[in-house]
């Protein structure tokens, strides 16, 4: 498609493209935009038909978005951010240096700029920055018809009109209707008499993955957002909240590989940002496996004696790592989608405990035949290895399982307990169990 | 409030029990009677105001949903059945045993009954599995006053009236309008002029992941579902999606710590059950490593003679480890919201080059210093276990961020090349490396 607009630019046949522009999905002529040269972008978002230009500028990237806006006139400016939803605004002008803000908000009339403002002191990734003010509010008192009008004449500039808040006259949240009732309920019927009480909302300061988890509860679609004094000042709707959740995952993803959170795209990373990211926790962590460099040397003399011990000492560390991730991953994962609180440690560590012992006998039976039997190593040296293999194991389980439940108790996140932490403290112990089995069984 | 319910039940205050639970939020409702014993949810479900009865039991658990099920009359099982929306009907179906499968279905109106057995035709997790088909659908000649008129008739048993959708006579997909479309629309306007015909759609047989990626992609609310000939047969709406996503991303985060995906939440898994999705990667993992412990029996003579080479071998492996998994992530994750393709191979190893070299000469240098002046080792082991981290951190960033594309591009889950199966690749390749390093650079 990329090539029918190159083309069309080329044969200099702008009403065509036009044309073809407008029979597309917003979202696909944004990701075609993006794919144009930075000329050809700008070109191309002039001839977009004004209606559809901002809500395509909305899907753009940071980088394009400050392009075109670098490009096109204070008046073009003016349009588009006329045309675009507040938190649309907001979201953008976040992204851009300042001499492109000021351009933008130079262009804003003093109404949306003062509320673009008072946006912009709401706390990152807070209920606050996420919200949209574009709802449709209505009174206790009125009747369906009158709600119905009311809604007609507002209604054009609002985001969306699905649920609307009745508040009272200093603002203070009563209740929701949605459209769906009021088009189902009698003209003559008062709003008080249909709308719904029984609200969930958030204050602005609420983080947005609290949002987000009351979201998936209480399967909600929209979501009044009071001040400390419930008065409504916005509303989050469930498109922007997937896109939380997604976010949300990304962080617990990067986290769980031990790297510092980022929300830019890979590609669009520069390598020594994604360096950044990565080299703290690996530092730490490669530090921290002095310890069981320490260990080994510590047991030196097991090694010399017995140096086909050494050999297993990957297989150890590997399977403790593996078992110890798996649980963790779970416990991180159950604590996130609220399936598990910190008040389940005991039941987590006891099913942990058993089924750490299941997997610890299969384990060590298989690996002990494979040994004996395939390997041919001495019998007791079998024995050594499967010991250590199962109560390394064991611990591992334990010790994923209850590490991230503690992070969560003292308020870090749980997503750091995982593979690489886990994999660092389980390989110590693993050593441990294996040199003080090996002296004692192997007699050395 | 479990312990307000279990009081109000002692004291046999029923109606006050009644008036209680019917000021509660229904998703609310269903936690507190999931936190009862079996005989007393029985008891508060009959007291549950009928209009809320059907909601309140679409939020409950299997378990729960099977216990009520199997212990109220005939009648009242039909009176649930009836109130539930088809998708919840099917969703509770499909996870009970035949005989109370039985006991549902033979309480069903035949219509109802002919309905869910389509339904239980779709595969699961296709997009015929997940819709809806509560939806209301208008003609395109239609007035928009007509239309009003049609969905007030019809609109009082759908789901969702949000989007209406618009049909010929063979039922075939044209277009839709939102309800505010139609709401913000002078009565005489003519649907076909004002319905968006710019449609995103999906047929039955897609898979849910693929409807959740184009709900992200289109920031869409509601997406029509079509047969092969393009005629709608349901509505997939975006609370559902939410679902989707997260269960899509708990399966990924499985994967990734190798173990076989399951969909039941951890506390409700039994422990045989939970034991069974981990052993058989762990199997798979530990019986592999037995190829680095041939390495390290291969080069026997060289820790032999040189012992403190055995106490990095932890560091080395767990440093380059934690080095793949972190590309690894990154690029599962990438893969997975769409933000890098197959496509982008090259580009992605040559940016994990180039990462991976600032980060591999860091932990080198870092390590060197450490271990030179810290630990006191001669300065030719510094340099070999140093060098050796420089090129297993690279390979192994190079490897965890190719490994997932090639699985990509072989239409396996990409989720599988992560952390523990990288962790094995490279070690073996870290060791290698390591010993070869050992005898050139140290003259064993």
């Amino acid at each position: 498609m990329v090539i029918e607009i190159k083309e069309l630019i080329e044969r200099n046949k702008l009403l065509e493209l036009c044309e073809y522009l407008q029979e597309l999905n917003s979202v696909d002529v944004a990701n075609q935009l993006m794919d144009l040269e930075d000329e050809e972008l700008v070109l191309v978002f002039r001839v977009l038909p004004k209606d559809i230009a901002a809500e395509v500028f909305s899907y753009l990237d940071k980088d394009s978005q400050q392009h075109i806006v670098e490009s096109i006139t204070d008046r073009e400016v003016t349009q588009i951010v006329d045309k675009l939803f507040l938190d649309d605004t907001v979201d953008f002008i976040e992204e851009l240096p300042a001499n492109v803000v000021k351009k933008v908000i130079r262009n804003t009339s003093p109404q949306k700029r003062e509320l673009i403002n008072q946006f912009l002191q709401y706390a990152q990734y807070s209920a606050g920055s996420i919200m949209t003010i574009e709802f449709v509010d209505l009174k206790a008192y009125m009747t369906v018809k009158e709600a119905i009008n009311h809604t007609r004449k507002t209604g054009t500039t609002k985001e969306t009109l699905e649920t609307c808040f009745i508040i009272d006259q200093a603002r203070h949240l009563l209740g929701s209707v949605t459209l769906k009732d009021l088009i189902l309920s009698e003209d003559d019927m008062i709003i008080e008499d249909i709308m719904d009480t029984n609200l969930i909302s958030v204050q602005t300061s609420v983080d947005q993955e609290e949002v987000a988890h009351l979201f998936k509860a209480y399967d909600l679609v929209t979501m009044p957002v009071v001040d400390k004094e419930n008065r409504l000042v916005g509303m989050i709707t469930i498109d922007d909240v997937v896109d939380i959740i997604e976010q949300e995952n990304t962080e617990d993803f990067q986290k769980m590989a031990a790297m510092a959170p980022n929300e830019e795209p890979y590609l669009k990373t520069p390598v020594l940002s994604l360096a950044k990211h990565r080299i703290i926790w690996l530092l730490v962590l490669m530090i921290s496996a002095t310890v069981t460099g320490r260990i080994i040397q510590g047991f030196e003399e097991v090694i010399q004696s017995v140096v086909i011990l050494a050999s297993f000492i990957p297989m150890l560390m590997d399977t403790g790592g593996n078992a110890g991730s798996q649980s963790s991953t779970l416990i991180i994962r159950g604590l996130a989608l609220g399936e598990i609180t910190t008040h389940d440690y005991l039941k987590v560590m006891f099913k942990e405990l058993r089924v750490g012992s299941v997997v610890a006998i299969v384990l060590s039976v298989v690996n002990f035949l494979r040994i004996y039997f395939i390997e041919h190593v001495e019998f007791m040296v079998g024995i050594t290895v499967c010991a250590s293999l199962f109560f390394t194991v064991i611990l591992a389980k334990v010790v994923g399982s209850i590490l991230p439940i503690i992070a969560k108790k003292l308020k870090f996140d749980p997503a750091i307990m995982a593979s690489p932490l886990i994999t660092t403290i389980v390989d110590a112990f693993a050593l441990i169990v294996y040199f003080m089995l090996a002296r004692t069984l192997l007699g050395i």
